[in-house]
């Protein structure tokens, strides 16, 4: 990357556009925990919101937007945060590229792959900063896994295997799949991410059955609450991702990478290292509620990680062509749910798919996001 | 079942066909810990085999026999344990059933869906008390996962998992898949049978995805050594089973169960209790080493309540007809994994497949164990 | 020891003296969990007992006895297993002794230091060979921590922790002081042999704490619910017991040691592999409930071991001289719980307590078990 | 607390009083991690501990003092956290009282008994807000403990066990027992903590055993490397705290608490969430390095509640009283181990101990730290 105006500064101007469930989460990282860049901006389009992040953040009114687009074009701006609802994701991260702004851009980057592709074209030719919000990457439990497989602890990896479930039905308004991409790009896509970056290869083709057993709010939308999605690499490697809705019982996310020589899990259910026996329950201990609670520290070692990149001048470590892969990979296990678990290659994603294919999705009432 | 000449004997007389590696397994159980039978007579093919056995039961040497015929045909012998190699199992089963006995018979039943079907014929026209051996039904862990599921603790069933690892590449002689099944018969039936009793419904499709990556030896062979396999099942539940022929590290099997009001693992890699911590090691603990140190009390339970059920007249538990439906399924996925991972549907399997995929099959030069 | 007349027996004939708790469970395995013995013959007092041992064991009316002397007397019989109420133990023992019977003793060998040696006295004189019902040092994680020793992965011993407790508050009857030997004899006895055992040293001195805080049940027969037992060892390692009744939530068995390079544990509170996950319950697993279900092959490997050694003219390996030290260092600690914590030197119980102290425990109007 | 000139204040202007190992931990989070504070000041002795912090924090030059009591004395000053050596966190604390800022004091507070009272009282009078650093009651295992406890999911408290193991011999500049209060003290005080806190009762009674047996470097201090602390409550509870400095397997901190009703432990000895399984390893997992990767974020905490409740005119939640009592405990079980385990009265240590004990402990040639 070539070096940039805000290369070297001492303190970044950070702007927050959309403060939501995720925008808001960024901006307290931004804010008070991360060294190097300052919370400069925000934009939301709700007062309420507004005004609460700008009393908590101490933030000069003259500094906190309705639109998007004035916090784009505010003087003395250096990055962005991007945490507008995805189908925005594209719109933002294209303009403030324009702009000349370095960008971190929440997961997924778009909804299709089309899109995605439209704005990478973009970004690569404005030569922009651009990072992908695949967290896991700086889980210190991932991080540590990804260690020790470059160390051979555990051979040529082999087999990926991955468990992510979330603890409550959503309401149709947050898990409309035309606004989510659907099930398994909604929920899965860290498990895709995790699933290159440890094994070391990529996703040749996959197969995926989906099936919806108990979120009956989202069933008018055509969206499934459970899926198991086989995988082959390039490498010879075999994966399965599971994703699930109605993990009543607490947020479970888990992996595991076996290899020609070993193997590994990383997974943790415990949400303090606290055992409670009694009579009813025999030993119970808490899980953790929400991914807050679970991947709060790999939120803010991301951002810091994108300072520290845009600071000095480096090429950040999650790049566009992770975020175009992995929604590339979600789209072809969506498909693959869709028609009878048929597997589906990604060469026939990018190749777009046969006419007659996307007469079966299409036939089913519903757009397949990412098709 | 009618009543039979045996039922309610005090002492059964048992006779193990075949000694080798399961066959002296079951031999020891059925000797000194069963009650309500004894080792009544054995056979095997080589002579110190047989002398060894005799020793170590003080086994009368007119009871010993190197043919199984002449042990079936033994006067005062009520039931037997079959342990000869898989591919006598069918023809050992339908004579011992002809000649009135009670059978136990080691896993698989046989090696194809139609021979299965065949021995099932006998075995009914006799009313042959018969039992496979799917010995985890008889685990303390699965069988409390069982019991848990039926209490209605983690509702209605909708995802199952499953891992079986083997700790060693085997010789070829030994993982023939003429001889074994094929790596996902060989290794996966258990998980299969566990998959219909706790999900409480019956396979419908898989599909399956298989790699050669570590056991070159059983690479002319023309088998794998990893796979994964989804399934979906007439109840909407799906699942998914991984197994592995080389996990050095130790025997390891788990299994997990989410339902739509919580979920439950199976899992022990612990051997024994004790946690080791050193300098060098972190904190360590020692895995089972094989599948006598993990299910070796689940394997007693099996005959003991083989035994039982034919003392007092009452069918077993494990039936004929599982050992149907495991083959059938192991079949259909052993069939996906060499065409690509297409899903292929048990009803498919019942029909007998296409031309054309046949032809898939036996052009690659090599039998598909159980199509 | 010199060849008996048993040594070299395929079948020892074992009887059982007295069929309650403890009794049963050993004639159980006896009967038909053990190679190399046969259930000879039992006596309870109690008829319902004996009829229901006669009925469940096939034995023989003439070789079941009211009176434990009529056993001992009983023509054939090569070996004892000593289950009668703990008091009773020296009269038995040492009449068997005297029969020329091989012995095996539930712990503790006798209530009182004075009892235990005069017992051993004539079991040497005899050269009876006795073994002391320790079955820890036979349990898997047990003796497995004591190979990790031996092979000095963790260095020099230097601390060993013990917990011992309980599920249920006992009803006077059975935990009567006098009966029991009190808390710290009745549950701790089995942490003091292996503190001596995996520590590889000989306790010098203790302190204990102790409290009656639940069980009122057993307040008014002066005995306490939970203490805390310093040691102090002769090669100056140190020591930690904690023992409790009132764990309502499951039998909870596990120690540590500390050594030089390194530690290990020997934990134990998982009943089965299965967890269960609910929304309720976060994530719970079934302790243990009881003994026999946590040391249940324990019990049955140590008879094993004793029927063994007794046949091949072995010395069993846990000897009459482990049963003493085990009561001196119970003994001890009881004591010092009595007097506010005060150290006692295991030297003191083998000198006899001054009088001072022996009023003390005297003036609290109940015999203190063992001193 | 009456209100104070700094209460309401948006940013309170915080120094670090010695910027060692401690002293930048907590610098680090004031400068970054904690809201409503800044890293105003600091002093060291050591110019190039100065410079690193000055240029790592941006300090202004003018602000970083070579001697404490210059930063003492600074205008503008509105706290301090003190984490100078032990021996002079005496003379700092009152000098910052007299001066009128709130005070954060690393644990202990002195190391004898004696000059702790005298601090206290100098701080009582002058109305400081003070508070020591007993970090764990900031972490979210032992908060969480707390928390169930109150809640009344273990019923009345019994038992309170703690393992406290550093995993390395300190070197004699570091161990040294006049500096560090020796080995009880050191490493323990935290466990002293946790025993009052969650047992929610006053110890009155200790007895310790020790022992000297790996770090030989601390031999000629006079100082041990191994402890075992027995506890009696004023509720009737016990306890027993293990201390050791050689685990070399790393920094192992572990508690438990016995109830009525039930029972629960906080512990965790995994670094992170991932298990590592190899052939020659079973299955490993990371154990804590150290202090900060176990409490750091309660480290963090810690700060941002003493700057909370400075702001907010809320009396600190650890106070003076706090560590006044865990001092005289550790000085009691010190004594105690110095003495052959004798059980010495808190109440003991409150009013001197008589010549011939102190005698006792003079003629060691070596002071006790806290007596």
């Amino acid at each position: 990357m070539s070096s940039s105006p805000v290369q070297g500064k001492a303190l970044l101007n950070v702007g927050v556009v959309g403060a939501g469930r995720m925008g808001s989460f960024h901006a307290h990282h931004v804010a008070s925990r991360i060294s190097g860049a300052r919370l400069y901006a925000l934009s939301d389009a709700k007062p309420e919101v507004r005004e609460a992040m700008a009393r908590e953040h101490n933030l000069d009114p003259s500094r906190v937007f309705e639109k998007w687009e004035d916090l784009i074009a505010l003087e003395g701006l250096d990055a962005v945060v991007v945490t507008v609802p995805t189908r925005l994701h594209g719109v933002v991260v294209r303009a403030a590229s324009d702009r000349g702004l370095a960008v971190f851009c929440e997961k997924p980057l778009c909804l299709t792959v089309a899109e995605t592709r439209e704005v990478l074209e973009v970004v690569e030719k404005n030569g922009t900063p651009l990072q992908i919000g695949f967290m896991r990457r700086f889980d210190s439990g991932y991080a540590r896994a990804k260690e020790l497989i470059l160390q051979g602890k555990i051979g040529e990896p082999t087999i990926f295997k991955s468990i992510s479930r979330d603890p409550f039905c959503p309401p149709p308004a947050f898990a409309d799949p035309s606004q989510s991409g659907g099930l398994i790009v909604d929920l899965s896509i860290h498990d895709i991410d995790m699933a290159r970056w440890l094994i070391g290869g990529e996703v040749t083709q996959v197969s995926a059955e989906g099936a919806l057993r108990v979120c009956q709010a989202i069933k008018d939308l055509g969206d499934i609450d459970n899926a198991v999605v086989n995988m082959r690499f390039d490498n010879g490697a075999l994966g399965n991702i599971e994703t699930c809705r109605h993990a009543f019982y607490g947020y479970d996310i888990r992996s595991e990478v076996l290899g020609s020589k070993g193997g590994l899990h990383i997974g943790v259910l415990r949400h303090t290292p606290v055992l409670l026996m009694t009579q009813e329950g025999g030993v119970q201990h808490d899980v953790t509620p929400y991914f807050k609670e679970r991947f709060g520290e790999a939120y803010r070692r991301e951002v810091q990680d994108f300072v520290d990149c845009v600071r000095e001048g480096r090429a950040p470590a999650i790049t566009g062509r992770d975020g175009l892969l992995a929604i590339e990979i979600g789209a072809a296990a969506t498909y693959s749910a869709r028609v009878g678990g048929r597997p589906v290659t990604i060469e026939s994603i990018r190749a777009g798919l046969p006419a007659a294919d996307d007469a079966v999705v299409q036939g089913a009432g519903r757009p397949i996001a990412s098709v």
